[in-house]
């Protein structure tokens, strides 16, 4: 199977889902509700959503509940996005090809469709999960996960950082909720606590995979391929990858760590391929 | 009994148990947990723990759950602040006496820091609430609450609005937290549906009056009384209770509501006195 077929699907079974799940522009508040879906519709490639799907289904997790996490995490994707292109934080103006939200609503307006969008997610999650799997996600987004990487990230901007530093960021600003998509889709369905942990490495290893091929994008790509201004990582002094390691060292290290991630991944009896094509798509970006 | 003792010893426990489930300033990324603890510790009075509190004990809840469900809903009410107090929101330099945390720590941080608290507030409530219930705080802090209320405030800022959509904004911005605490804090013990049915009721009422008392206060009270400029609703041309019904009119109002609320109150068999007594705190404010 072809993996961008495979996306493909996931994009349109997100994209349906997420339509039924959030509020209509019609229903007041109608901007908040009307800038939520302008960020949400803005033609993502649901790779968060990929990997809940396929992780769920290697447990045999039902399909309706998957969808549901999906889309959720999604959703707060999607927040995070939107924060951290703030004037007061990364300051962008584009994000996949158009105006980013502060941009295009101001700025109180894309606050709060931010902090709506991670409110309406756990209003989404608690359709499916169990309270401990969304405290697990909360904790995956919070200063532990997700925000911890992020406040990292602005505060040592301009900073001459160890290695060990910018893995921290990388780490946590991305791979948490990478990982956390894994863990918690097995979670739906019979996983068990060694599938599990072994789901969490296989994400870790992804998720700061996908950062560092963010990163080599950022300096290689253009900024109409990208859909965001590339060079802006250089131009603002970021911590990345091909700042500290280099270009070609950043590449090597991506496919090191995704052909590190896919040995590991050993669940004996299940079908593990989906899991495996998705870990490869993130380093193809690069080759 | 005295209410302001009663509350005394809430803020007391509150307080404490915030200290124990909040992240120390020493553990990564330092400047947010700073930040974070800043907020949190500014002097709250812990009016909605209360609630939770008392309505819980009502219905026999289990003291410790109940402590970490007022502590999680602290924790969201203080992220609101946070994000309200914002430039690009309500633009406010003052809170409980001290600058707000944009003031003090810059506008990213304060950001990152309401976010946090929001996902941290999740991760707490998970240890006692069900995931049904977590929904029920996610949707009443979202666009059909909290936010809501927030977006429409800032949007008809120096509006003419007709006294249905000031109801609107005050309900939702102030309403659904408070009424959240009630029925939440009851499900945590072994109240019966048409029992949390008569709490969402006192619940409306005691938040309506609530922002109403607010509104009045901004008016009337000093600087230094409030912990934050006086004055500051009329300075932005916001919507309040006073600007649209007059500030006798407003008090009356609220008295009212807080009457009724009492009224309303009935729960056979039930010990609702701290209740009631908390009801009538909100308009005491004014009186």
């Amino acid at each position: 199977m072809q993996i961008t077929e495979y996306l493909k699907t996931v994009q349109q079974r997100c994209d349906d889902h997420l339509n039924r799940v959030m509020p209509v522009k019609e229903e007041r508040p109608n901007i908040i509700h009307e800038a939520m879906r302008y960020s949400v519709f803005a033609g993502g490639k649901r790779f968060r959503p990929a990997l809940v799907l396929a992780s769920g289904k290697v447990f045999g997790a039902d399909e309706a509940a998957l969808l549901d996490l999906a889309c959720g995490i999604e959703l707060i994707h999607t927040y995070s996005l939107i924060h951290d292109d703030l004037p007061c934080m990364d300051d962008d103006d584009l994000r996949r090809g158009k105006p980013t939200l502060h941009k295009a609503y101001g700025e109180g307006i894309a606050v709060l469709a931010g902090d709506a969008l991670y409110a309406l997610a756990f209003e989404v999650i608690g359709r499916c999960l169990t309270a401990e799997s969304m405290a697990e996600i909360a904790r995956a987004t919070g200063t532990a996960g997700m925000i911890g990487g992020q406040a990292a990230d602005i505060l040592l901007e301009g900073k001459d950082i160890t290695p060990q530093d910018l893995e921290y960021i990388h780490s946590h600003k991305t791979g948490s909720l990478i990982t956390v998509c894994l863990t918690t889709g097995a979670r739906l369905g019979d996983a068990a606590a060694e599938e599990i942990t072994t789901l969490r490495d296989f994400g870790e290893r992804v998720g700061l995979a996908f950062q560092i091929v963010d990163d080599v994008l950022d300096e290689t790509g253009s900024t109409e391929t990208l859909g965001k201004k590339s060079g802006a990582d250089k131009d603002r002094e970021k911590n990345t990858y091909p700042k500290v390691h280099g270009l070609q060292s950043s590449i090597d290290q991506a496919v090191t760590l995704i052909e590190a991630a896919k040995n590991a991944l050993v669940l004996p009896g299940h079908d593990t391929i989906i899991l495996e094509l998705l870990a490869d798509f993130v380093v193809h970006r690069v080759m």
